[in-house]
């Protein structure tokens, strides 16, 4: 149930933009399975290509992140924001570029403490210590 | 400006409970700076001590996600849940622990996707796809 | 599944306050259908009158900002609190009050615009331009 | 206090890519004035180009949504993510885009209310009826 | 630093509908002291009137939880929505009503506890219990 | 759907660390019901004896606040978080701890309030008072 129609392959093909992109996420991808997210976001080419290109861009580029530490900061990120269809996917990705299960204890430990203290901090207004300050280090 | 007074070095002296935490983290920093979270939290011994080993145990025990790893997933949760203190002082803790700014500028651009998705996810209502679905997939 | 019972037509039947809301909204909306939001507030009869006196007041008065509009906000906000239930019952609103795929369109690529900045804001602890403040440019 | 250093005019003047972004942002903005947000970003140059690339496609393009209209839209989501320094910018945005003060009083009070019924509806945790459900729709 | 102006006692006397309210809330409060948030929501009277007879009608009308548990319940919610004002300002209100420090004490371990679990539950996306469900339970 | 395995009795039977904590909160709770959160925690034994061990100490210990207002509190954060899981089962926990129909109702006025006044506060960026600054009442 969304608010928007989901596009199916046919509907995809009559639209060649939308469709360069669902081919591009298959050729990526390896896999002819393209998921709800992207058949959703179809319904605006624009924003459809630009998503998919900052996807290719910021999870794919070569970098000092490795791609399985990016899936566990983006998992992090959607469980402190409440996304249901992103937790699941991306833990599915996690685990697709390797996570094994003594990593996801550990990502999940840090996610439950870091949510206690954050809550803690704020409960009690901490001011931020000068030490932490960029401008008073100088 | 906090909600509670923020322990000195001399009040935490009064109390030993508060004071072997204290003295703990000093010792496990090798620092005689005490940050101004533990300073707040001391007006309770009891949470003090347990959200200390829960630090300790979470962000220092060995296992498969790196000490780095961790800070950045620390970061990650924290901006997400607008936790400005700890955004603060857990960007000093990566720093400490060898984050370069390239791994900084990676890790924002994670959060910054991820942000951006988690919004048009829910947005979308997108239902989740029955291969996320760990019970289907038996 | 809620946490408390949606109250059926003939529930409501039988407690005057709860049936002169209900009334309201038919009449307002022209329209039989009264949705599962009133049948769950209905269980406390002072803040189900209170709601939807705020609702008639702040999304149907005369105003500024036209009643699309105002469910552009609506959507905005539910969706950033990731309330389902809001951002699928005011995503209808809005289309009722003749919101276009074009319009849908542009909404979400505010909201997701939004979202990133917000995040990277918070991630580096940007401090408020001076020329942002009130008092200052005074 | 930032995470990052905020680059000056002279700082940028050094970095050819940062230097012409800047350049782009006065040149649109018709004024000199740089906010710190882009001072901080420009820590990573990929990153700001992206972002102020896509703020000038989301916010300036034509579309059937007011320049205005999607500041308030801006302002809705900074406000539910809790982002101070976006509240701040985005507000004066809206004010250099000709919002009133009734517009702005409006903005907030449908903030207020979509607030106050997204808190209620999970509270309840309200089913979504079935009359929402696009698919069930056809 | 706000986004309006705060009013003054002076600015209040000039308007009616704005010194009513500054009134009552001196009268109840049985203090000379009008908070910020007053003097900033002042900007709309209409608002202003609207919030302020909530105040009065959920903090303070008669009921079966005491005018201190609605405050604890108050920060409860405003720290996982991180706002720093009504932290401030609903912290302090507390202690005006007499909650102790070991209540304190016990609120934020249980504001903790609920975040680390909050967090949890999601990030696994734990089905809900059938027995949780109140129509299954008939 | 979750992101692990749900434990059955069974499985739980198998590992004697997850099966002491299950025996345990049958014992506490006088119940044969585990609910499904424990079961997913199972996956991380160190991590099911900590939640478990701190929701004993934090809800069951003897202290300032009934058990009770304990639970509200709970769910009033839960909802916040917009943690659907833990709203169903705190709902659940407070009705079996003998939570009226009238204080649910209480409680729901007040988070739907405090979410009203949190939102308003930051769109305003109110400034925090000096007289709740702790610091400055010495």
């Amino acid at each position: 149930m969304s608010t928007v129609t989901l596009w199916s392959d046919e509907q995809a093909r009559g639209n060649p933009e939308v469709n360069a992109v669902f081919d591009e996420i298959r050729r990526v991808r390896q896999s002819d399975f393209v998921n709800n997210f992207w058949r959703a976001l179809a319904n605006d080419p624009v924003q459809l290509r630009q998503v998919w290109d900052q996807v290719k861009q910021v999870m794919g580029a070569e970098g000092e992140l490795s791609p399985l530490v990016r899936e566990l900061i983006y998992i992090a990120v959607s469980t402190a924001n409440g996304c249901s269809y992103c937790v699941h996917s991306h833990t599915a990705s996690a685990k697709s570029k390797g996570m094994t299960n003594q990593q996801h204890a550990e990502l999940l430990s840090v996610i439950g403490l870091a949510s206690r203290t954050n809550a803690l901090a704020t409960a009690l207004q901490v001011p931020v210590d000068s030490v932490f300050d960029l401008q008073e280090q100088r």
